[in-house]
Formats: C-alpha cells, structure tokens, sequence
C-alpha cells in the first residue's frame, strides 16, 4: 500500500495551470505503488494518473522513466505516458516532491494469470524490448550480479531466522553465479519489475504494461528471466511448464530469442530468483518503524532458486533452440 | 486511510454477473472512507465505487444507509446512489463482506472552505434534510447526548493525559449538556457528519453529498451544529462569523430554522464539540496495534467546545432569528 501525501486543493488548482487538461474533476489517492504516491486525477480531458516521487526514488532517474514511457509509446507499445506541461517538460513539482501527470491506461492486472495471459505477457514483452531500441538515455541495472552480495551483506546473519541454512545457500549461489553470469547477450532496455500487478488486461485481453521504475539497461533474456519466475509458478509454487512454454512461444514469435540466450535461460533464472530472494529478505528483515507495507516473504523465492539449481538446459522450461 | 480488502479477479468477474453494467475494465482501491474498503470501478458502464463494508459497520444498518442515498437521490439531492443487482436487492457479498456498488459523484472536497463553499453547503445541508422526509426506516442517533456519558467512560482517567484539567472539562460539559438538552425541534434524517471531506465541488459548484455511514434520526439543529464546528473554524481553532452566517443564511434559504431551533445552537453546538471530542479522545487513546490510521488530535475540539461555552445566544452565530 502506498504512501500518500497531503495535497491542498489550492495547490492542486494552481499546479494543474501548468497544464493543458482543464479544469479538475476529481482526485482520489489510489493503493498502487509502494514507491509513490498515485493519484486518479480526473479534469475537463479526461482520467490521468497523478505521481508524486517519494524518497525512495532517485531524482536524476526519472528523466530516465518518463522519457522512456514516452519513447515506448511512440514506439507503439501499449503503456502511460507522461504529459507534456505547457513549458514542454514532463517533470514537475507538488507539495514539495518531484512529480508527473501520466496518461491513464484502462485495464486491470490479473493476480492468477491463465496460459493466454502468460502468451500475451510473452508478446508485449518481446515488442517492449524492440520498442526500446534508439531510446537515447542510459541507466545501469543497479539490482544485477555485482550488487548482490553487498545487498545479501546488508541483511547479513539474519538471514538463517528466515528459513535454516539460507545464508549459505544465498553464499554458494552468489559464488557460482558471479562465476557463471552471462556476457555478450542481445541487450536493451528492459522493464525488470514485469510482475503480474503492472500488467494490465482489458476483457482478457493485454492493454498494457506499467510501472517502468525499475527499468535499465540489460540482457532482454534476463527480462524473460524475471517473467518466468513472477508468471509462471503457482500459489504452491509448482513451476507451470505450459505456462512458461506460452510465454516463451509468445516472445519468440515477435523477437526469436538466439541460442546463446536459450542456454543461458536457467542460470539468468536463477539469478533472477536470488534478486528476489535478497530484496524479499532484506525488506522482511528491515521493516520499518510504523510502517503500512507489509513486506512479501523471501520463502516464495527460495523455492523458486531451488527450482532453478534443478533445471539444465532451456528446454526444460518448455521452449526449443530456434 | 482505508483497509484493502484482497479481491481476486475470478472472484470480481463472477460478482460484476450479478450486476446489469457490463464487463470489468478496471478496480482500483481508493484511500477515502476510514471504515470501508472502497474502490474504483469502471466497467462498460462507467465509472462506480464498490465498497466493503469491514466489520466497524453494522450489517443490520446497511438497508438504511443504502435505502436513505435511494430515497434522497430520487428527491432531488445530488448523492450517490446504490445501482441494484437483476435481483433489484442493494446489497450483495464479496470477499467474505457485505458489499455494494454505488454510482460515481464527480468533485472533490475542499480542504479549505471559503465562504461560498460554507453558503453552498448550508444549502445542500437544508436540501437533504427536505429530502429525508417520508422515508421510512428509522436510525435512532447513537451518538447523541445519553450515549456520551458511557463513551467518556470507556477513555476514563486517561483523558488528562491528553491536556490538563480534561476530565474535569468533560464531567462538568456533560452534567450541562444532560440537564440543557433540548426537546422537541423539528426532526428528520440527518447526515451527522458532514464535514468537508464529505462535499464534493466541481468548478467551485457544490456537485454532491457522500458518506451517509452516520446518518440517523435527530433533530436538524443538531446537524447545522455539526457542520458550525466543521467548517466555520480556521485552522488555529478560530471561529469565522462569515462563514458561519453564509452557512446559515443559505441553510435559511432553503428551509428557515424556527425560534426555538435559534434559541437552542449554542447548545447544540457545545453537545457538537463534545461528541467529536469524545470520539476523537476514544480513537487517541486506544490505537489499535499495527493500525493503518492516524487518529485526529482531540484538542481542536476542545477549542471548539470551549468558545461555544462563550456564546451567549445564537446571534453570535451571525444568523437573527427569523
């Protein structure tokens, strides 16, 4: 759940004459998001989607984020972009915070994704990676294998509290990953967060991705990576082979994935899964003082990391070599 | 802000069945209504809000409160109103919770009332107390003067930790208040709590009423005595005589208080303050472990109970009698 800050409706009348859109309608703070602020901000054009940037978000990114989401939709890819204040910018500032008005896109995420949702979420994910091509501002994954065991040290012993011998599990894991990480795979930018809730679908139908406030400059098979471990597992978290098998089959079918990719697949899985696993235990670990977010439990992501040790080649996922 | 109640897509498509408004386009949890769980829905229909009715809410009064937007809607007053399912019931169950899906009202709430916003509301304030007539299910108040005592009771010896000499505030206020209670004013349904965050404006234009989770039965000076404390006060607790007498002169053009409603504001007012204060002083001192909701600070209503102790006769208010 979010954070919401307090705007006053004078503020609020005199921010939206920086923009084009009318006179306001509405604004109703919205749960989506833990990192921001969300608002559903309704004026004479219509619903938009009001962000304010809490602190947890780099300042100097969000050229990187907004620029993108505009990038990607000119690109025809289906996902908000932000609007245009009369100055040109898109960067903005409300009650004392960095913020952007963003367009408002119809559809609702799916929390049991079928086998057409996971085929569909192939496909836009493919055309994602396309569409990103020639977008001009960088952004290094800040969240890859060199970060990881300074992440793991910042939860340090604490680890072992939340299942027995996971410390050295993560401490073997990191050491053969670092060994094993792939190089020289087809690379762009990547989203790195495409979990089912920024996924949205209109009658079963995708309309879109959001949230693109993780995405960075990577290995698009690593992207497939983070996919298969957030669509592709159920509740019990028994790897769904036909689900992996749609997703794939639909991002091949926009971009072929090469053979070297295909081989990488399960160690990009499982490093993917330790991402989540260290991010998991560290937030579970560290749950602030008062907090309103209850942190997602790191147990899911060892299981999938185990999952992943067990799986040799690609096809076990459900896709062949080209 | 709100507790979310987790829905599951299966589970809102299957629900949305029993509804005549076409197919699901999207929810989202909205942060308004510190008892329910409400969100945002928007189907081929339109845009609705879907609430939860969480456990603070008794069930038995929900054919009252849903009855009374029907009732007030179809006379006239601008306010939500609860959409029937094929059965022609109001309410219906999800996630394990009495629920119901009422039309959308446009607006926002000011946070800042100006004048026109105090004359606009003692308008609309006077419509829905027209508007209530004839409907038949009765609430009785269960806030109301002999209720007081027994809530004060529940916060007991702790009420002086929140200021100095509170308790002795309290005792004496309601040994005055039960022995100058008055009888016999016109009576109907009213909104009782009708506080800025429950009146919507478009375009400065007062577009609706929302929230009637309080509504009962009482005497109308009750209620223009609720809306005196709510919105003629500045933020340091001082009185605005001009908001209250263009709160009071738009109440008078629509339907004009009689002498012995006049006669008895003041009083009314003090009764007012102090069942805020109780409520608040209550929520202050018993914040439920891991709670989600700031509770208000008490001592704005201690101010306010205070100057209405000053006030000598209802002209003091701004408004003459008629």
């Amino acid at each position: 759940m979010a954070v919401y800050t307090e705007i006053s409706d004078v503020e609020l009348i005199d921010y939206l004459k920086q923009y084009d859109i009318g006179e306001l309608h509405s604004l109703k703070g919205i749960a989506e998001g833990v990192e921001n602020s969300n608002y559903l901000l309704s004026t004479d054009a219509g619903m938009h989607i009001l962000t304010l940037y809490e602190k947890r978000v780099n300042v100097d990114d969000l050229p990187f984020f907004l620029g993108l989401m505009e990038h990607l939709a000119k690109n025809g890819l289906e996902c908000p972009q932000p609007v245009a204040l009369n100055s040109g910018e898109q960067l903005s500032t409300l009650a004392g915070r960095p913020s952007a008005i963003i367009s408002y896109l119809d559809g609702n995420s799916v929390k049991r994704p079928s086998n057409t949702h996971c085929r569909q979420l192939g496909e836009a994910l493919a055309q994602m990676h396309l569409a990103g091509e020639g977008f001009a501002i960088k952004r290094p994954n800040a969240l890859s294998v060199d970060n990881w065991r300074p992440l793991y040290e910042m939860s340090g012993k604490g680890s072992n509290t939340v299942a027995d011998g996971l410390s050295t599990l993560i401490e073997n894991e990191l050491t053969y990953l670092e060994a094993h990480w792939p190089k020289g795979l087809p690379s762009g930018v990547i989203h790195a967060d495409l979990f089912p809730d920024n996924v949205f679908f209109l009658k079963d139908k995708l309309s879109g991705i959001i949230d693109f406030y993780f995405a960075c400059n990577d290995m698009f098979a690593y992207d497939i990576a983070i996919c298969i471990n957030a669509w592709c597992f159920e509740a019990d978290n028994a790897f769904n082979v036909t689900k992996a098998q749609g997703m794939l089959n639909g991002y091949n079918s926009v971009r072929q994935m090469n053979d070297a990719e295909l081989e990488a697949l399960p160690v990009l899985c499982r490093g993917s899964a330790l991402r989540f696993l260290l991010t998991r235990l560290y937030d579970w670990l560290n749950v602030p003082e008062g907090a309103m977010v209850t942190p997602k439990n790191p147990a899911e992501y060892i299981a999938k990391l185990k999952f992943h040790q067990s799986v040799n080649k690609a096809s076990e996922y459900g896709v062949e070599a080209a």
